[in-house]
């Protein structure tokens, strides 16, 4: 008996109940209402039925558009309809920059291999000279090459031509490790004397497709044109030159910015029943690229954002905290809708408990990123458990999203909904983003695993601790 | 100090290194070799391309037909391209059945609802007469309640309209829980009367795309002919009946089986370089039906095995013991594939350690499962802990597949590959079934894992443990 003892007080660490193993304990007494949301997302979810009016009323929503008007405008009709507290639009500021009727990139030289090659202007970049421009093409691989230029750029078109990884197995650091050159190469370029910026598409695919997205001029350097094209149009431009080749093209894009224009983040609450003023955000973004249907980006974000609440409203599942969904203005060409809702939000950031953002495409679920503290990352663990039953057991070190990151600054915990990355970069920022690139039992099932999540965290008896420095 | 060794005594399990820790500690050493494996398949992965090439020429593969004949041909060539040994083929006797020219299920009453209905006969199943039949419907959800209808059943057309539990997030147990229908329904109607069974499409999806699939008629019931329609379809009639309509449909078909065929399995070696006696088998089925193009079942699966050899003989990982690939015949209407390798190979069925299989859709792995002993088990347990970084860490108890199921009472450890289930039964058996609903990365990844678990079980210094019973 007295070696039992020893035992016991020697291998046992001290037997104290936390504050953590309490709300460890209440999130594992809720297997059986993760079951039941996770059962009614797949039998009679409608996320994809949502995501389907959205991109069908309002394909092309980017910042400043009346096709973004016409989301955020739907967007308060579907919250209206799901019966949401406090429906509003916020307001901000966002920027407006048009493609224009004119979009080309042709190989004019060498002659023998003259051809038009897919290409999309770049979000924010100038228009050519009114007729286009045409010069000789030097290819380089990152940034830092085209630094290296020096003056054999003078008059050039840069091509940036380094390629995402697709050896690794997770795209989106792919991506990240690629992505440099499309948002800094027109900078890059010019100030190496370069016209003109062209950049491989940022996508795993080795196809015809081309890719568009973001880039940024800087105040100190002169503004030159800049335009995405397909990858395989890369690879033959890279392939002649490696050849000896001299290769010109002729370049002319008639893009336009224009003045700000007033665009609003979608909001609306679904009142906790205990503690209404702690909050739990949920959100995508509601604009989107100029081609396809930003169905995956972000349209399908904001729908699993929007029925995650109405599955547990179905199921008459009212948590204690307050549930606020955001459908966020101009991410991909700004982050005014995430600014703007900090700002909005001031006088309540210290009582925002954690916010999720889906916007890394809305396929099969494995589970989430999180920013937690550990005290609210072992709570978080606790609920990734009991979603593994769903392929979503996985919680990982990471972001929450752009939208949701101007909250970090708050302590606000910030979750990321994490899918399966393999098609993704297929079809982001292009004409392939659609409808049909979307599954139904896949949005669904993730808006029942962001819909089990909230849940718990919005009804826990203990509130998630907050992140430091809030 | 005596209380300390007290403590070592009673707690800790006997130290000594089994063989089964031997196994393990080779298995953890080789992680390297596993990222190598995956970046390759993933970076210049040729599953897709071989499957591109299979599917254009050979889309139609149904056993006893020409399509099979060229199947196995483009098979045989391509083990030869890739440097096989013994590439051969092993023949069997295989059903010969054909859909005809005419199919057709129509909704003749009530006249206010007069449509063609999407339908596709079963595989296996006899024509109706020849101008077709017409009958009333009375509709069953399962089997059971077939056998309950009685005589109130007899001359009419009985309905199996049980649908798969989309709640579930496992389909293939969705589909486990429905088949029977499709399998067994012409013989349960026929017990009760009936003129003809139809039943509701095995999906997941409630569209207007009609499924295939096997069926079976047994030799002391009357044969009656049999289809699928569409989900919707069988809805609508549902709806009806129970509205307190009585439904008439007109049923038209002329399919007809005839005299066996004699069909290959296509079999080629990579011979091990230490024990080539010792055998692992990777395979899936050539066969399919002669809808869509058989991309995920099972072309894919057939590709993925071939890849899994290529890219080990391109890393120059030359294992231990043998590999095999073996292409199956006839899994979807028969599975004389699986029995004649059996057969074919009575001699060394001792020597067979693993047989993988790949028939569960080329969508992104998640893992495994298999049937295999403990001692086996942990080995295979180690193996998918390499394979986690890829999103393919689970192995769980299972089977191994249809054509691979026969090598099981030799002993032979049964491996199947486990992907995301989500959109499978979208496109099973249906037209659906194409090349566009493969994706490169998902099949190459899928290869990728595939080859990095035989490698390490061809390679090991110890043989993995067989099953009992061999």
């Amino acid at each position: 008996m007295a070696l039992f003892a020893a035992l016991i007080l020697t291998l046992l660490p001290v037997a104290a109940v936390t504050d953590t193993d309490q709300a460890v304990a209440d999130v594992r007494s809720r297997a059986e209402q993760v079951h039941q949301i996770i059962a009614e997302a797949l039998q009679r979810g409608r996320a994809m039925e949502r995501l389907t009016d959205l991109c069908t009323r309002a394909p092309h929503r980017l910042a400043g558009s009346p096709g973004y008007m016409a989301a955020a405008e739907w967007g308060r009709q579907i919250m209206e309809e799901d019966g949401f507290d406090n429906v509003r639009f916020e307001w901000t500021d966002a920027p407006r920059w048009e493609r224009g009727s004119v979009g080309r990139v042709a190989l004019v030289e060498p002659a023998s291999h003259q051809a038009e090659l897919p290409m999309l202007a770049l979000g924010g970049t100038i228009a050519t000279p009114e007729h286009g421009l045409t010069a000789e093409v030097v290819v380089v691989d990152s940034l830092a090459e085209a630094a290296e230029l020096g003056v054999s750029a003078r008059g050039k078109i840069v091509l940036f031509n380094g390629p995402l990884d697709r050896a690794r197995v997770d795209t989106f650091s792919a991506y990240g490790g690629a992505v440099g050159q499309r948002v800094g190469g027109a900078q890059a370029a010019a100030k190496v004397g370069a016209v003109a910026a062209l950049v491989r598409s940022m996508t795993t695919r080795i196809d015809d497709v081309p890719h568009t997205g973001g880039m940024r001029y800087a105040a100190d350097v002169p503004k030159i044109p800049t335009a995405a094209i397909s990858t395989l149009a890369a690879e033959k431009i890279a392939a002649l030159i490696a050849a000896g080749e001299k290769v010109v093209l002729h370049f002319n894009q008639n893009c336009r910015t224009m003045p700000d224009a007033p665009n609003p983040n979608v909001v609306g609450d679904w009142l906790g029943h205990e503690r209404p003023d702690e909050i739990i955000v949920v959100g995508g973004h509601l604009d989107c690229w100029d081609v396809g249907q930003g169905a995956h980006d972000d349209g399908g974000g904001c729908c699993q954002a929007l029925e995650a609440v109405r599955l547990l409203k179905t199921l008459g599942l009212h948590p204690r905290r307050t549930l606020r969904v955001v459908l966020f203005a101009n991410e991909e060409n700004g982050l005014a809708g995430g600014r703007a809702y900090v700002a909005h939000h001031e006088d309540e950031l210290d009582k925002h408990v954690l916010a999720l953002e889906s916007d890394s495409g809305v396929f099969t679920p494995r589970g989430f990123t999180t920013d937690a503290n550990p005290a609210a990352r072992a709570i978080l663990d606790a609920i990734a458990e009991l979603l593994a039953h769903a392929g979503a057991g996985r919680m990982t070190t990471g972001h929450g999203g752009a939208d949701v990151g101007p909250l970090a600054a708050s302590g606000t915990v910030l979750v990321g909904y994490d899918p399966d990355p393999h098609r993704y970069f297929d079809l982001h920022h292009s004409a392939r983003d659609t409808l049909a690139a979307v599954n139904e039992r896949e949005i669904n099932l993730g808006a029942g695993v962001i819909a089990a999540l909230i849940w718990i965290v919005a009804d826990l008896e203990q509130t998630l601790p907050r992140n430091p420095g809030g």
